[in-house]
């Protein structure tokens, strides 16, 4: 039982397929903002599409509408003025619940064929979803298309990609037919049904609103499940774009679109909606203090979550000191490090590393990193590009307290930058603080924003132990290590596959430790406190549904 | 990077993964103890391999051993007196632990090949295992052989195919390729480890310590996982021995035997057991009270659980009056009702039902079922056989409560039946009681054991959405329904979809309701209150390990 939506996209299912299987480089949408790809018109058309959103009420049709409420404040200053429809959680809930039945019936070809659908039309809009990612995020423009719409459309076709698999193993039936010996074989007919566990919540975040939602939305959705996106408060414009489009293309293809609804809640209407008995999974990207009451109080459900973690880097020795720095400045600037994967703690031993350019002292390593960004930050309009804008007050605080040099030594200070563009974006460059591996307290807990610590260690032995036991304990989505000699770089090794963290070794180039690229990276192992799921790997995916059988003699 | 044997037993590795993708039938055991397959000598020599057990000390070589424990009560009401190693929890989990190191590195083929030669191993012991499962569970001969070892075997091995097939699809490593357009491309070559989650805990039921213990067993081993099997405190033989076999492997191939071990533990020790921080998966079957506990309180780990349930058959029509109540009689009796998978109510409509012999009142249901099963059990050689002995007290208790009539008017009375052979031996019949639907209070929660309602029920419509309502609430492992029209089949289907329950058509020959065949049945759907996990499906294995990935530039 095929479909003509997954006959329309096969060949993007088997490039995905491909791709997990392999996990060499692939695409399905180009990250690039060309005219070539998206049109000549895209760029324009997508701002317009965006800004006719603005100070307007944004209808979804959905059932058991109470009211309008929105509330979102630009990191960039402007006026967004949204309003959204507020429902009633109990109303969604039991809509997804009626329009399962449906999405059951069409069976995995079928969710798989209007998923890609979802997710071409999606991209179509790339342009009008980097606005409001940009605007709702405070992300760089180029860091906003990219993630915000292509880098996320392939963790979210990622997603259908493993549930297709999974689901493709489950045969619709078989003919079962057992010898007994002398006497005729017992022979039954069986069917195999792949039913969703139920109603899906995916909790959305201020910084990456569809990177972070796209996966468990999509594993949910095309295992058969209804799906309620709760967005973050403050990031809630390219959810309700993308559950728009979903809804349309569901309705298009017979499907209720009732399926999928945004449900626009504060923290009281949230947590009955994730505990009521229906819904079967969440998905949580954020805060530990929400997350863990997600796990603890979401019994009837299975929880999928990211969380806060301490994500560091050994450096040992290099052959390769400056594009080292640079790779390090990079990272730490990138969207004012306010990413999950940014790197908090740098170790560097007390007794300094060697470099291609002699020995470079635990000062030397301080005063080069911190020239290192500055460096890399001192053209305005790379720094612009490349900071955007504090997504939230509270990060602000967390700089200036670093700042103040309570944390550490401050090796170099956060400054303030104007953006002539939005005059009203609080523009931060990142501040390092020089500590002890001692200052504990300092460093070992998630200071989420650009915030980082050049920790002194006794050796590179003792950083290892040091990494892996923060990996251990706190968590981490990151993990990185300089060196030259390939027993440290092998001593790292182990450590990470004990405390279960991805490893990049020697970055020095084009890619960077934060960045994780969809179908080959690994976002997460589940194996630490970081984060208790994967994107993407099986597990992900294959507690989502459930297959019921019927057997009978023929 | 294979293994030697992995070659070995690469046709039965082929084998299962052909199963599991077809769902046909497929055994790589011998489900009849045929001494053309086990050999001429293999019944006697297993029976005196079980005997040599008796009254003696089980040394397993474990380390932290504190002292001995045993206490084992035949349902035979024969003396077993074996003795087995008390050893200190933490003690078994930092040497499990210890021991995955190398379980890590020998790879997902060596592991697989070295559970297969496992599972061979204990297939060769499947008399000696059958004779410890009888005389532990109150099995019959026959059923212990088939349940206790060739069909245990299979779901074992079902386990390490889904395994086996989840972990091949994580590629060791890979070259990453990205184009930079007119730039040189960025290339990584990234490595991926399978890295197990931790310590994982199987804990184990009376009355099938193999069956309900090799799947999460194996799953666990498998992925890479170290394995503490905490059997039930009345059916330790049959663990301990698989767990001596699996630890004789293990060491012949190089790996720590300590990477499987036996705890011998009361309720608080294994209370601390599975709480330990270590302890990344528990496999459970048994009670509601102590599983619901486990899931409260071992959040540190994923829980597998296997509770209680009302599973119940649905009677409509029947063109098959006395082979349906051959059927059900079988279902009913095999065991003395002490499966997970035994029918408890039988719905049947107040007006009766059509069969090809005329109209049946619900009284006269009640009475053909009442002869069908003493009718059936009217010979004592079948009698014995079938109905084994009661596997504890506590269940003849149920028994003489129903038998008093208080939960519902009784239609068959439970008899004793004496076993020459084994005069201490504790058997009972079947007691049928025949109630109203509203008596929820009698029917609605397990009464495990043979214990069985006819529930008098408004008409076939009703009987459905009782069954529904069951399922969902209470939890089902099995249902049935029959009925010879097409609309009412189908009712039922969509109600065990919505429900979450694998339903068996209209079974009058050589299938039973209670009965699943691995590969191609899956025990439980997850679905329901009466099991969260499946034998066996992808969730039951891909959640157990992670990947660690590292990267470079190349």
């Amino acid at each position: 039982m095929s479909h003509p939506l997954l006959d329309k996209h096969r060949a993007t299912l088997d490039g995905a397929l491909n791709a997990i299987a392999t996990r060499a480089y692939w695409s399905a949408y180009n990250e690039m903002p060309s005219p070539k790809t998206y049109g000549e018109t895209a760029a324009e058309d997508g701002k317009k599409a965006f800004e006719a959103h603005l100070g307007k009420q944004f209808d979804l049709g959905q059932p058991g509408a109470t009211g309008w409420a929105g509330g979102e404040q630009s990191p960039y200053g402007i006026d967004l003025n949204v309003q959204y429809p507020v429902c009633n959680y109990e109303t969604l809930i039991a809509a997804g619940q009626q329009a399962m039945g449906g999405w059951q019936k069409v069976g995995a070809d079928g969710r798989t064929g209007i998923c890609l659908e979802i997710l071409a039309r999606l991209n179509q809009q790339s342009f009008e979803l980097a606005h409001a990612v940009m605007m709702t995020t405070g992300q760089g423009w180029m860091m906003a298309f990219q993630a915000g719409s292509p880098h996320a459309q392939d963790r979210g076709l990622e997603a259908v990609a493993y549930a297709y698999r999974e689901q493709s193993f489950v045969p619709a039936e078989t003919t079962w037919d057992k010898p007994q010996g002398k006497n005729p074989p017992l022979v039954m007919k069986k069917h195999f049904e792949i039913v969703g566990h139920g109603v899906g919540v995916v909790v959305g975040c201020g910084t990456f609103p569809t990177w972070n939602t796209y996966p468990g939305l999509f594993a949910a959705l095309s295992t058969g499940n209804a799906v309620i996106v709760k967005p973050h408060s403050n990031a809630i414009l390219p959810a309700a774009i993308t559950v728009r489009t979903i809804r349309a293309v569901l309705a298009e293809n017979g499907i209720d679109p009732n399926l999928v609804t945004l449900c626009v809640a504060d923290r009281a209407a949230t947590q009955k909606l994730v505990t009521h008995k229906a819904v079967k999974s969440i998905d949580f990207t954020g805060g530990n203090v929400f997350g863990q009451w997600l796990i603890d109080n979401c019994r009837q459900a299975r929880v999928y979550a990211e969380l806060a973690g301490v994500n560091n880097i050994v450096i040992d020795s290099t052959d390769a000191y400056k594009p080292m720095l640079r790779n390090l400045a990079f990272t730490l600037s990138l969207y004012s490090g306010q990413m999950c994967t940014t790197s908090q703690a740098i170790f560097v031993p007390a007794g300094g590393i060697d470099t291609e350019d002699g020995h470079k002292s635990y000062d030397d390593v301080c005063a080069d990193l911190a020239r290192a960004v500055s460096g890399f930050l001192s053209k305005p309009e790379v720094a612009l590009a490349v900071l955007g804008a504090m997504q939230s007050a509270d990060t602000i605080k967390r700089i200036d307290m670093a700042d103040s040099g309570t944390l550490g030594k401050v090796v170099l200070a956060s400054t303030k930058l104007d953006n002539p563009e939005f005059p009203k974006a609080a523009v931060r460059t990142p501040v390092l603080l020089a500590c002890d591996a001692a200052d504990e307290h300092a460093y070992m807990e998630e200071r989420f924003g650009p915030i980082s610590f050049i920790v002194k260690v006794a050796d590179t032995a003792a950083a290892i132990a040091l990494s892996e036991r923060i990996v251990s304990t706190h968590g981490a989505l990151t993990a990185g290590i300089y060196s030259t000699k390939p027993e440290v770089i092998g001593a790292m090794t182990a450590a990470t596959m004990r405390a279960k963290v991805a490893l990049s070794i020697n970055l020095t180039s084009g890619v960077f430790v934060n960045q994780s690229a969809a179908y080959s990276d690994y976002h997460g192992t589940g194996g630490n406190p970081a984060a208790n799921a994967s994107y993407a790997d099986a597990a992900f995916v294959a507690n989502r549904f459930v297959v019921v059988q019927r057997r009978y003699h023929i």
